[in-house]
């Protein structure tokens, strides 16, 4: 049974002092709903991706929470956690819901609400998504595992800050043309080079924002998307990998072997290669993640991510657009939002709603959602549904 | 495709000051691996109940964790939360895993570490499962919001506390049959009467206990379990439902709805009657909760649970056994584990394999998972699978 998105919609994403939890997830939620063009009382399930709702508002259960304000009782609603991975995590679970034929119309959303807390406490709660007693305990927070990461490609392969850097411009140029982006500030090279070091040689313009928001997607089969004369992107495939916490376990601080991992399964299912790809959204928590994804996933060589970055392959009008939405560095990245905030770009793009950042003759789409450093990665590929 | 159970095991639920959250989902898991027989290679994918380790033990990301702890990297594995109800609807989502036709060996966890942090603090984290704006912000805890259950169902029934006092009792003599149990304390009505109020009219052995414990699960699709001759226990149904977060937002108190609708939906897609089940094992939280669950899942008429429990007919020997493991209240609570802790009793008890707490004639079994004060509800049917 094939799988259809039929419905997307996204808040935006910004720091929300005047919207809570529970009017993201439902403005997200009601845009899904109506962009369908069916009624709430026709989902029968929904799968919701939130990372650390309990240590950011006191809040877990979050299934049920997201039925209840939209009024859905007494549907099935199950909340997935993978860290910065949830969103996917949902999406895929989704998936497999509607293939077990015991769902045909499935709701995902996604949601953060990250500004309750000081940055410091927002910190240590997404620490939770490495290694608590390996890595956490000992202090080390994302930015200081990402810059490990950093300095292994930059050993490896001669990788450059300046490399890095142009993955941040980039984005920031991107996400000037997404209405719902939480940054629309033009950036240089030498802003990112003049930024403060937060983890060297990862400086603040390197980094992903704390962001409030919330995305949400309808999935319906196939049967059920013609029966009803439903418009969309179908899921060719999604697929899901895992990998150690901690990075001192991992046999390579140069990839992320989750992503490789999950990429290859995608590919094969779908029954495509990399070259086949329009375009993608990857997890760029840091501007060295974009590195390692494209490469990860097999668009450029490994090693050559830095260089085809900094050479413009990536950008909207490149060899493979990466990121058209701005990305999480620029776009914004509530966590547990952000895998299925990605799904909704790729939705728009192949849609061929996604206005001025509009990828070209967007055919085939991918997805790249990563949890923590690398112990989760979800790559979804999608294509223009033919009813 | 049919879904089989092939697989069990279960730590000791007690305080466990000298196991870690890793050394119990691991113990638990390489038990449930070893009774089935298979290699840890051969599963394809992990699902893991969990409540609420971001705020008890600092770590979110868990489906990532216990693959790593398990050495099965790289295989996708999610971490579902729904409070109390996490297990149970990880072993739902497991089951939908498999009949999607994506997984056919697929392992299902529940784990909790509750006594890392002081009763206070647990029980500020277990206020997570409830709405936190509008009950837990204003001082309700647990035992309140199941105190208001119980004056409902004690005003519009003639339930008495001493009824309620009778499920303690029941659970405490099996729980003495279970070596896995956290209590093996016979305990008599005077005792549950005179033990303090913790929340009128629920007093101290009215109440689940705090409790460390994991559970696991290995399923395989029918096909599977022929192909390597496994045996094991078919699931016949797995159904879920959601309701309001919040007590004031609901139709009624003396029920909770989405047993009751997750009940009709299993007992419909098993195709059998509530007096077709010969056990259950069901949520009981407080003893109030067996009380509505044995009333809300048909075994018997509203407003009688509370006798029928006093009259015995729910004991080892009575009408139908409710929790011959010693259910929540005497087997012990972790959150997070319970739901699949249940579903490895109802395996044990249809495989012969429960010894002393063993039900006679034991053909079909139910087991149900409550989320909170019934904002999610799962309920599960059993039988010996027939290869």
């Amino acid at each position: 049974m094939r799988v259809v998105i039929v419905g997307a919609g996204i808040t935006k994403f910004a720091e929300h002092w005047n919207k809570s939890f529970r009017e993201l997830i439902v403005e997200a939620a009601v845009k899904a709903i109506e962009s369908s063009g069916l009624k709430g009382e026709q989902i029968e399930a929904i799968y919701g991706g939130c990372m650390a709702s309990g240590r950011l508002i006191g809040q877990e259960h979050i299934g049920a929470l997201i039925a209840d304000q939209l009024g859905l009782n007494p549907i099935p609603s199950t909340r997935c956690e993978a860290a910065c991975a949830s969103g996917g995590v949902a999406l895929r679970t989704a998936y497999l819901a509607i293939k077990s034929g015991l769902h045909s119309i499935v709701a995902v959303g996604g949601v953060e609400k990250m500004t309750e807390l000081s940055t410091q406490a927002v910190s240590f709660a997404l620490g939770g998504a490495g290694d608590q007693e390996i890595e956490l305990f000992h202090g080390a927070t994302f930015p200081s595992l990402y810059a490990l990461l950093a300095r292994a490609h930059m050993h490896a392969y001669g990788t450059t800050e300046e490399q890095m850097a142009s993955v941040a411009v980039k984005n920031h140029a991107n996400a000037l043309l997404n209405p719902n982006a939480q940054f629309h500030k033009e950036i240089t090279i030498e802003d990112v080079m003049n930024s403060a070091y937060v983890a060297e040689p990862i400086k603040l313009l390197d980094c992903s924002p704390i962001t409030d928001g919330a995305a949400a997607l309808i999935l319906a089969s196939e049967d059920k998307a013609k029966e009803l004369g439903l418009k969309g992107v179908e899921i060719l495939a999604s697929e899901q990998a895992s990998d150690t916490l901690a990075l001192s376990s991992r046999e390579s601080l140069t990839e992320l072997k989750a992503t490789r991992i999950a990429a290859q399964k995608a590919y094969e299912r779908a029954g495509i290669r990399p070259s086949d790809i329009d375009f993608a959204e990857v997890h760029d928590c840091f501007t060295i993640a974009e590195i390692l994804a494209i490469e990860d996933l097999g668009f450029f060589k490994k090693g050559e991510g830095g260089l085809a970055s900094e050479k413009g392959k990536t950008s909207l009008k490149g060899k493979i657009p990466i990121n058209p939405s701005g990305g999480l560095k620029a776009k914004g990245h509530p966590v547990g939002a952000t895998g299925v905030a990605q799904a909704v770009e790729a939705y728009m793009q192949l849609m061929g709603l996604a206005d001025k950042r509009q990828v070209k003759n967007a055919r085939i789409g991918l997805t790249h959602n990563v949890g923590g450093s690398g112990a989760t990665a979800v790559v979804t590929i999608y294509k223009r549904f033919k009813g």
